[in-house]
């Protein structure tokens, strides 16, 4: 007889991965290298380097490597939140009434409320390390952004953060948690930058979008004595970091002898996605395992289920690398009443090769629908969750509720890489049913696409 | 040797302690009876019925048991989000280079963001088994309310919550997660009620009390077929669900052989310190341990510091029982400066004659300099800590370091009540320089005890 699940698995301490998992080392057909977008040549260690620290250039070229030692002081900071809590849903499984047994690895016990965390004390500790003085980057719903910035407090880095405006505007307590870690935070589209106030010419009174910010973003960087850009999501680097959520998951499934059915993620850059899957997919590509993995993307920004797989730009200002990957065209912005994260034209290149490939599949969620899933959730699992989050909690009650009407015992994981505490501005306004369903045309999509550059590596 | 302290220390779900342990057992000299404020009499169980649920007035009236069995369906929802870890905190022990060694219990990982989620699911409970239609209460910063709202959402009961109109203003969000959990919550004093409108017209343009709010709730309560009222803290039912604190904390310093010195806790009405310190206050009422127990308290509303102990009115309206205890008088009302919670202008009965018998100490601490402990503890530990909880902290770190200056590796253990999510706006005060430190003088404080009735048990 297996032994008896309990609400929540804790591994050690002494069980936190000691190394990060590269699942490009296992992929048969490798991600597409970023390119030059002056040359359309595939960008080297030294092109990388003024924008990226040098380890993190190393990180990202690497598709080799399997397993990247994590530093001992990172561990350590590891230790502030981590492990983190592998949660059987039995109030969810109950309310629903499936025979499905549901599991979520929950991201949000700590301050910056989210996953981004694990990457960002990586990214700052290979700064700190190289000397640089500081970091500037973008944040959109504004996790990533919290999340550098404890990062850099701890490491006492300088951190600049460009916030998308719509965010900066309807999270003033996002800013100030960035301010209690001692960030200096700016509304994108800003008049800081050159790529700033080209943009706010050419489309005056745009609500900003992560594209844009990181444009303004890496600008600073590559004109700015010791500093260098960091990103929250998309990068090969950032996915090697968040291995470790998979990494833990499948530590504490195999502890208990659980073998999952479907896996399922949220997926904005890919972040958590990648992360979570990372383990499973190496089994997944060695042939040694099957799942069912899932990515849920909001209808308004659907880069897998409707975008195209392409070269592009990772930014509005078109100054960064081109990346092949699902995409909307940088130009992309979404909807304004579009509330939360998610929010990024593009998707990591490593998801979109696999996505390509059929080792994974994508579906989308409307506005409403997700917010309906995170109240529900919220009202069993006693967790108010981030509307990103809250995706993968629609995809997995689906899934619970197919296995409803099969009678399939399935066992499904997702990821609640989050906590909603600073986006109950989007929860006021489905609660006063002031948030419509905003789903792209075709025709805005076309637009979108028509900007793609005109490059086939 | 010993064991190795891990950063947090998780019991297993199966430790979850399967009773409340009442502290007045063992008290010599109990705690004063709520009198009847007509009669001046001690309440009998028939009268407190009409206010509180039955099982609870039987918890309130009972110095004798010492153990009150958990009802199974409560162990259920405490799994939920307990056991709570007991956290090392190596981090600020290294930032303030001490030889001290600190732990905290940490009580916020849940979505009110706070302890109060103790009591809140066991007067839930309570209501639901008497077969009520819900239950009306007050709420202060707004985590009472919160706890409750989820409570009652656990429970399918209506709640209907009075929030402090300053909070009711500064905290939109709160109010927003409340109407997540389904609870009906009004501005207090409002016009609703008649105390609220007699208290409108004595005092217009009033930012609120929670003497105040109580007022209004109990009259709701009584008024309204099917429902009672139910208190975040101060009374003894109260203290006794909040004793999981002390016995979870009791059970993992036990598990490593801990011996703790210092026991700190921040205090409001008394619910969490009286619930972190239970375990321990017995060993020292039976004369098994000694520990130096310290009650934290805000210098702008300093009810053991520079209250009377007298019998008292517990709200503004003079409608709820008399109850002997530090107080300011049940007319004060903190300055409107005051961030966050701890704005109750009396104290638990329990509390207080604990206090009043020298079984423990308390002090006070200004606004500016628990803010400054928030945001250093935020930096070195990664949880944003409530403005109440960082009382403790506060006072945790000035014992630190009077260990620092006589070498003593004392253990100090203190209470993490809550989250500081919701309490930006506090921190952007004190990060403007915006916040004073408001300490009333000797001669508002005469106004308050003029208030006092004329009683003596």
């Amino acid at each position: 007889m297996s032994k008896e699940i309990p609400y929540k698995i804790y591994l050690e301490e002494s069980e936190i991965p000691t190394s990060w998992y590269n699942v490009r080392s296992d992929m048969k057909i490798k991600p597409a290298p970023l390119l030059n977008p002056g040359t359309g040549q595939p960008l080297s260690l030294e092109e990388l380097s003024p924008i990226f620290c040098e380890e993190l250039c190393k990180q990202e070229l690497d598709n080799d490597t399997a397993f990247f030692p994590i530093p001992e002081e990172i561990v350590k900071f590891y230790k502030m939140y981590r492990p983190s809590p592998l949660v059987r849903a039995y109030f969810l499984e109950e309310a629903l009434g499936t025979p499905a047994k549901i599991y979520y690895k929950f991201e949000g016990n700590n301050t910056s409320g989210s996953h981004k965390l694990n990457s960002a004390i990586a990214q700052a500790y290979y700064a700190k390390k190289q000397g640089l003085k500081g970091v500037t980057t973008e944040t959109g719903a504004g996790q990533w952004g919290t999340a550098l910035s404890m990062a850099c407090a701890y490491f006492g880095l300088d951190c600049k953060v460009y916030m998308v405006k719509i965010s900066y505007e309807q999270k003033p307590f996002r800013r100030e948690v960035m301010r209690v870690y001692g960030a200096d935070v700016t509304a994108s589209p800003s008049d800081t930058t050159e790529v700033g106030r080209k943009i706010l010419e050419q489309f005056p009174g745009t609500t900003g979008s992560l594209g844009c910010a990181i444009s303004e973003a890496v600008e600073v960087a590559v004109k700015n004595e010791g500093y260098r850009y960091v990103l929250g999501s998309v990068l090969n680097q950032v996915l090697l970091h968040q291995s470790i959520i998979g990494l833990e998951t499948k530590a504490a499934l195999d502890k208990y002898g659980i073998k999952p059915d479907t896996i399922i993620g949220c997926a904005g850059g890919g972040s958590n996605l990648g992360g979570l899957i990372a383990p499973f997919m190496g089994e997944k590509l060695r042939g040694e395992a099957d799942y069912d993995i899932i990515a849920v993307e909001p209808a308004s920004c659907p880069s897998f289920t409707r975008g195209k797989f392409a070269y592009d730009f990772c930014d509005t200002g078109m100054i960064c690398p081109l990346a092949k990957m699902y995409t909307l065209g940088s130009g992309f912005i979404p909807s304004a009443n579009h509330a939360g994260g998610l929010r990024f034209h593009g998707m990591s290149t490593i998801l979109s090769q696999l996505y390509h490939d059929g080792y994974m599949r994508a579906v989308s969620a409307k506005q409403s629908e997700v917010f309906e899933a995170a109240e529900l959730f919220a009202k069993c699992e006693g967790t108010l969750p981030a509307p990103e989050s809250s995706h993968a909690i629609k995809a997995a009650i689906d899934e619970a509720l197919k296995c409803k009407e099969t009678g399939e015992e399935k066992t499904i994981v997702f990821g609640l890489t989050g906590t909603g505490y600073f986006d109950l501005k989007g929860y006021q306004q489905y609660n006063d049913g002031d948030l419509t369903d905003y789903i792209p045309t075709d025709e805005e999509l076309e637009k979108g696409f028509a900007g793609l550059p005109n490059v086939e590596a």
